[in-house]
């Protein structure tokens, strides 16, 4: 390993020889001094070099640095209040450029998000880039580790299926050997097939496949699940109540280790919400909302995204809170699996999660009873048959069981104020982009 | 959520009341007394309902109850010594059928793998199962919890791409819109593609999608690929020492939690293997087992599984090893991505991982410079302007970098000495298998 330190570590060091790496992030080139400010992934660096006839090498060399070229530099720590990045520079005593760039950069500060997308590699060198990136990871671990320590297990469910795991008019098709497979558009079929397998509460984090032609900022073809899904609920508060807990584990733990750089890049303060999240029957939530002065304006039950910022904005001004729980949905706009109101089977026991006014996740009880299950699977004009190898999950025994899937880049993209999940997406995927 | 308690934590609560929650693993229906035998994901329990007036509904229940179901009990815990089945019973005062079983059972403990695999569901009840996935959970949160304490940012690649990432032999494609997407084979570009971000270090662990037609016991078409890519490493070695202090920690971690567990259920002795693996370069561990009477049967200079049996036998009884790096790969059987040696670019600074006598992984030094990375590839065939998007991440400045990619599935079957990653996947996929 190159012996380096780390650019956010220098500032507590004493004065001294050290090495760096990173890349150049711009260069002054003055008669009598000249100036390089080199990045790595935890910070920026002043690397000075008085020209003289010692330094005449050095000279040369950065005289010929492109931006955004790799290097390793020895040289001289010295703290100095006076220096505006950080009270620290770095004199230079050697200069190696491993890692050269050409003289070229595709991208600017004012690039178009499609620009800036196909030149993804540099657009991330960006510092805000790379917080988006820890702070995914941090939230991504606690969320795995609060799963961990309350002994849930870990699955990998395929992502190429025999069948649609949900709606057949958003599926991809693969060719498979002689025949065809499906790309998983959720892990829901095999997440819940963990509960007659007896593994009573199960997570996973992976990629599900839409093949939706949309081009909104919430959409994407390939985006990551974040789904659990556990045994012997009561109903569908038993998920809401792990949900909120869970989130509140990811958030405290973003706050902690990342709020103050957040703050500073975003301008957002990270809050972690006070539980229980209110929750908020659907039917009410669009009474609320009418009362607001907006008429959702859909012929189903459902809500709209101007209707979801409307209880949003409602939540926020009467409880203070960033989250909502809209509960309750209309069976007729809710999968086969969902299961219904004991009493009234016009309604689900199931919830969609707001997150600063844009949805999140959906969560619910399933249902169970592979008689009820299979009814309703043909009210909405699906065919047993194709579904024989779920349905038989529930012929064997079966807990009650129920759980969520979550957007991993909505999130990221509500917590950090972001347009879009392209920017909080490592590589996105659109209906008119795979590459790079 | 139905408060129960788990079978695993009741060996240490005080005689009285319970509620236990899990499903019909045996029957017993005697004259005077019945049992039933309650499992759930942590372990199993004796339930006993003596025959009279007052438990006439309870022996009824019993007396209909098909293996499987799932229930609901309330009873009086006794500890018994006399009780093999861990010293202590449960006398029911109630019970809920809440997912009743048909009665059929078909799967048994002598079905074949490809039958069991056909029930999964069921397959996965056996507490070997459930066994091999909490190990596996360990492991995968332990390794994690090592790259994110050093700092690694966790990376999600995307597995939808506009061309081939390994040889284009077996290449699944997807319908994407109106063009051709390719599925992932490895995230091998886009792993290395966060170099050239500036992210320094980064981990993956997600699927990867083969479209091999073989069937031995170490191939899917779709497996957990292990992932992690680091910058300004010096050479090789520097990704074999974070490698195998990976490997430590997610072993330490199994052996901790699992350890007895796994020597009851398995008769397998967990090992933490000592560091530095030994490292024996290609040419001389040919040499070594040609001494021990196998000459490797190939014309090009790989090893095969007889080879690496036979090496990983020889480290076993020379070094007292279950792992070995095999390194310095000749560049003719290793792809145009891997830095040659200087000086000799018939060798690569590469090698792989052999756990057990199976090669688990493989890792290198990559080719970092343009010039030479072009000529590799147009050397090996590959044509420079397909690659395009990813040659292009060397032009604007990178690291000398390097990584591992490792089969999770492999791993586990090997540490838990099973037959086949069959026996180690949630849900297999192979050439004629996509269900359920």
């Amino acid at each position: 390993m190159t012996e380096r330190t780390l650019i956010k570590h220098l500032a507590a060091r004493d004065d001294g020889p050290v090495t760096v790496s990173g890349w150049v992030d711009t260069v002054r080139d003055q008669k009598k001094v000249q100036f390089v400010v080199l990045r790595d992934e935890s910070g920026a660096l002043q690397l000075v070099n008085p020209r003289n006839d010692e330094t005449a090498d050095i000279a040369d060399t950065i005289s010929n640095l492109s931006n955004g070229s790799f290097l390793t530099v020895t040289g001289d720590l010295k703290h100095d209040e006076r220096v505006k990045l950080g009270g620290i520079e770095v004199k230079l005593s050697g200069i190696d450029v491993v890692g050269a760039a050409i003289p070229e950069t595709p991208i600017a500060e004012d690039s178009s998000v499609d620009k800036r997308l196909d030149w993804r590699f540099l657009d991330l060198r960006r510092p805000e880039q790379n917080l988006i990136f820890r702070v995914q990871t941090t939230f991504e671990h606690a969320l795995r580790s609060w799963w961990v320590e309350r002994d849930y297990i870990e699955i990998h469910t395929p992502k190429l299926m025999a069948s649609a795991s949900e709606s057949r008019a958003e599926l991809f098709e693969v060719g498979y050997f002689e025949g065809t497979a499906y790309l998983a558009q959720s892990p829901q079929f095999f997440k819940q097939m963990a509960q007659p397998a007896g593994f009573g509460r199960v997570f996973e984090i992976a990629p599900a496949f839409r093949a939706d032609p949309s081009f909104t900022s919430r959409h994407a073809t390939e985006f990551i699940s974040i789904d659990a899904e556990i045994s012997w609920i009561a109903g569908h508060d038993d998920v809401m109540r792990m949900h909120e807990e869970l989130l509140v584990a990811g958030l405290t733990a973003v706050k902690e280790k990342h709020g103050e750089e957040i703050t500073a890049a975003f301008g957002v303060e990270v809050t972690v919400p006070a539980t229980p999240f209110p929750r908020i029957p659907l039917a009410e939530a669009k009474r609320i909302v009418a009362d607001r002065g907006y008429v959702v304006p859909r012929a189903d039950e459902d809500m709209d995204p101007e209707g979801e910022r409307q209880i949003a904005a409602y939540v926020q001004e009467e409880f203070g809170s960033e989250f909502v729980f809209l509960t309750d949905y209309a069976s007729s706009i809710r999968p086969f699996y969902h299961m219904r109101h004991e009493g009234d089977a016009s309604l689900t026991n199931s919830y969609d999660l707001i997150f600063n006014g844009v949805e999140i996740s959906t969560g619910a009880q399933r249902e169970h009873r592979i008689d009820v299950l299979e009814q309703q699977a043909r009210e909405k004009g699906l065919d047993p048959e194709e579904l024989g190898f779920y349905l038989d999950f529930f012929r064997y025994g079966v807990p009650p069981h129920g759980g969520f899937g979550m957007g991993l880049s909505r999130v990221i993209m509500l917590l950090l104020h972001q347009p879009s999940i392209r920017e909080v997406t490592y590589l996105f995927r659109g209906p008119n982009r795979l590459t790079p």
